[in-house]
């Protein structure tokens, strides 16, 4: 069975958007520069390690995140990527909000939601993503692994990383360090 | 002539110490956590990698730091390591309150702190530390280089690597990625 993978780009303050967030600044002010690893704007594929770890994200065989998430990113127009089933937890959406969209399920249990997309997704990795889904994932005890894409650079104000879990402690052990154009990618097992 | 270097331990959420800091509890809830790489409350000494990187903090010719960084740690007794100079930030603070460590010199401008630094350590660098004369040197443009000891925990709450700098976004270049037991060390310069 695959692992549930958080998926976070991260600047070295620890912000995973800027401030300002709004549906036309989805990332807040500077966000986006925390996706030039990818190439995210550029005509341009990822090169080397980026591309190989884009390749991976990419691979996974289910999505997981929270409305935050999907909403100013217009629900991906309903497909992440090559058609995978996508959960998205929301205390306040329901089925009829996202019935034009097929591969979207909307629910408020983050152990159901990763459940059912591990079911889904088979040998491969889910990919979680979002500051709420992490959070969220790893209080419930269903988050196995954190992967950051660590960007040099500092946004000084704005979303930060599993902003909103609280003072418990959680520890995690790095099974993976490479570096990459522009970025360091670091992968770690969830300890506790 | 040697560098500035912001020497730093920091959670995967981006935290330099825990909530609730006191005199008593320095490094905040489970803040301290954050030094174990380099053992602090342990008899032995750092290892392998760890060792090394410590050797280099040690190796540092004066010491930069805010008063929110000394006066916790009981001013370090008036000496940082090895009897060099100690520079404080402080707007409050005057020379009176220090006059019995010799090493140490209060003074509210940062850039000249950093020269007077730089002059003393010669060769060596100047070891920087602290939430406050983080931000003040990068702002002032008087910080070389930032190294970040990044411990695979998260604390959830507490003082943020860069607080209170603002919006106003800087760049960095990574020059060494090192793994220690337990830590990953990362050194960039600074671009802007």
């Amino acid at each position: 069975m695959g692992r549930s993978v958080l998926d976070m780009s991260v600047s070295l303050d620890g912000f995973v958007c800027g401030p300002n967030e709004t549906p036309d600044n989805g990332l807040g002010d500077n966000g986006r520069r925390l996706h030039w690893w990818f190439r995210e704007d550029a005509e341009a594929d990822p090169e080397g390690v980026n591309a190989q770890v884009m390749g991976e994200l990419m691979g996974t065989g289910a999505v997981v995140a929270g409305r935050g998430t999907v909403e100013p990113a217009g629900w991906w127009d309903g497909d992440h990527h090559d058609g995978v089933p996508i959960f998205i937890l929301s205390r306040t959406r329901t089925a009829a909000d996202v019935e034009q969209w097929p591969l979207i399920t909307v629910l408020d249990d983050v152990a159901e939601a990763m459940a059912r997309a591990k079911a889904a997704a088979g040998d491969r990795d889910v990919l979680v993503h979002g500051v709420g889904a992490a959070a969220a994932a790893l209080s419930a005890g269903v988050l196995d692994e954190v992967q950051l894409h660590l960007v040099p650079t500092i946004l000084g104000e704005g979303r930060r990383l599993f902003e909103g879990i609280g003072a418990e402690p959680h520890e995690f052990e790095l099974t993976r360090n490479v570096e990459g154009p522009g970025v360091t990618h670091l992968r770690y097992r969830v300890l506790s």
